[in-house]
């Protein structure tokens, strides 16, 4: 029986496994600290195709058949797939996941997008729509920069809060069958806005989402923050890293032991020049598909509270003068 | 018990209702036949707002405060919002629900968005993940020549075949509390691909996508095309009806006397110089909102299959010579 919990979180009855998943990425997160762990990587970042767009495509499609290989599982064998991008009307996901030729449900959550569908992939499995369902995201440097910025040719300059987008995609399977990872429950993020209007401050702009849903899931499942072993952010980097730990002070919680940024993870800020960290939808899903779940099927974390964080906004939104407001989902995962 | 049918459908249980809904329009809609019965019109199409983008987001948020306060419930008491328009990072949806502080999953299905958030809000309540949620979607003509074509100011021609993006919204609150309509089922839609490159002519684009989940339905269900008293499209127009019925004779089934498609109701070919038709997120949300919903009330319509339909394309996958696929997800209204 599933229960809902507090103001935005459901509690799994059933609670549906983690089965599989795959990271691809760029030659950049190659080089990084999670290089080794990625499952797959590409030199010249374009993965075979002639635009950054078709590449970050590729990227989607790869991370699939992976997670699906790995579980032996044929994309007819998938119920639903739930995918989403960073570029406009999202089609990397939908030029990506095409040829699978899965029943989809297309997302936009900026940067917390595989949270939003590894929350819907779980809420399926649970309420028995399906005995598979297939969660992907992706980002890539080239084709987030042309959209957001500036085309690479241009080698625009960026202030050191600026993030670093990463080039990959994450893909993760969910369902009924038996693994040692299971997702036990989420808390449905709001949109935060603080007001801050400087995108090229992101970290900043979403800290105070991140806060918000850290904060409803303790209360929601009446937790403290050392009931997780680690809480596990997207891609607030180094300065949203700092407002966060302020916010969960003023609230009570001390996070400073327990908590992981996927931004300050994926990158080494010391050699690889990525100022405020990664960021980009393939920031949280890479580092969760090749860090964090390998982590939590060994035991050596019990209990996972991941929150992919995402900031809200367009070229056009801020040349209007919009603020960026900030959104981020939180999914519980616990070793079992 | 909610069961799933055959290869991409789900039959609900206890069906969820469709407790109230509301749409939001311009002044070219209002001029229309269903001028009169949309619930708010505004005829600068600006709604007192300074761009045709936050003109955009303050119609979802009219939309929303209505069907809302129609059915009497306040914002808080909804569990979650399932929302997205056609705009890049869907901005019109992130800062028109933001003020409502709805936990919220952002959408991008392109004009099928109202069938893929009635389709989520449908199952999350079915599921028990909560008593109301509310889908909500929108398009608006002056963001959407800004962001597919030219700015208004261009004055640009276009083809026939070319569609006419409506400016409206429609929002939709599901919940477990009884009314004459209820959600009975739902199939959600594949990605079709025939390889047609003209987005001057996305009904072409759309039709073999709404033919595939008009069958896929028919068949999941164990229906004939006569167990439906409407089947009734998003936004294929006079092109793209004409595709479907042949791609529908092909399979054996002939829908041309209870067929409608809401982009071939919202305006007057005769006299508004719309071309193909109506398009658009708002295009199915309006026309589902203002005509069709009144009838199922009235019992009569008893049943009926409402298929919003997408082109899935952006201006830099057409400049780079993709194909224009198309999804649409199947929903199924019965009066109750």
């Amino acid at each position: 029986m599933n229960h809902i919990k507090g103001k935005q979180s459901i509690s799994f009855g059933e609670s549906p496994y983690l089965i599989s998943s795959a990271s691809v990425a760029g030659s950049k997160e190659a080089e990084g600290p999670l290089g080794k762990l990625i499952d797959m990587i590409n030199q010249d970042d374009l993965f075979g195709e002639k635009t950054w767009e078709e590449a970050e495509s590729r990227m989607q499609k790869e991370a699939c058949v992976l997670a699906l290989g790995k579980a032996h599982i044929r994309p007819e064998q998938v119920r639903y797939l739930f995918g989403g991008d960073l570029l406009r009307q999202g089609i990397a996901t939908s030029m990506g996941v095409e040829e699978l030729q899965i029943p989809m449900f297309g997302l936009f959550g900026a940067c917390s997008t595989s949270g939003e569908a590894l929350a819907l992939s779980a809420m399926s499995v649970a309420a028995g729509y399906g005995e598979y369902m297939l969660g992907v995201t992706s980002s890539h440097f080239g084709s987030a920069e042309k959209e957001f910025r500036f085309p690479l040719g241009y080698a625009s300059q960026r202030p050191l809060s600026a993030s670093w987008t990463v080039t990959g995609s994450g893909a993760f399977l969910v369902g009924t069958r038996k693994s040692h990872v299971r997702i036990s429950g989420v808390t449905v993020g709001k949109i935060v806005d603080f007001g801050l209007k400087d995108s090229q401050n992101m970290g900043a702009c979403m800290a105070p989402a991140a806060a918000d849903t850290i904060l409803t899931n303790l209360e929601d499942f009446g937790r403290s923050a050392s009931s997780y072993d680690r809480i596990i952010t997207g891609d607030l980097g180094y300065i949203g890293q700092s407002i966060l730990f302020d916010f969960m002070k003023q609230n009570g919680y001390d996070i400073e032991k327990n908590h992981i940024d996927c931004g300050m993870k994926i990158f080494d800020q010391d050699t690889q020049d990525t100022h405020a960290g990664g960021s980009g939808c393939g920031c949280a899903a890479v580092t969760l598909s090749s860090y964090v779940l390998p982590k939590i099927q060994k035991g050596e974390w019990k209990r996972v509270l991941f929150v992919p964080t995402g900031a809200l906004l367009s070229t056009v939104s801020f040349n209007e003068g919009a603020s960026v407001p900030g959104i981020a989902h939180g999914i519980v995962l616990e070793h079992c």
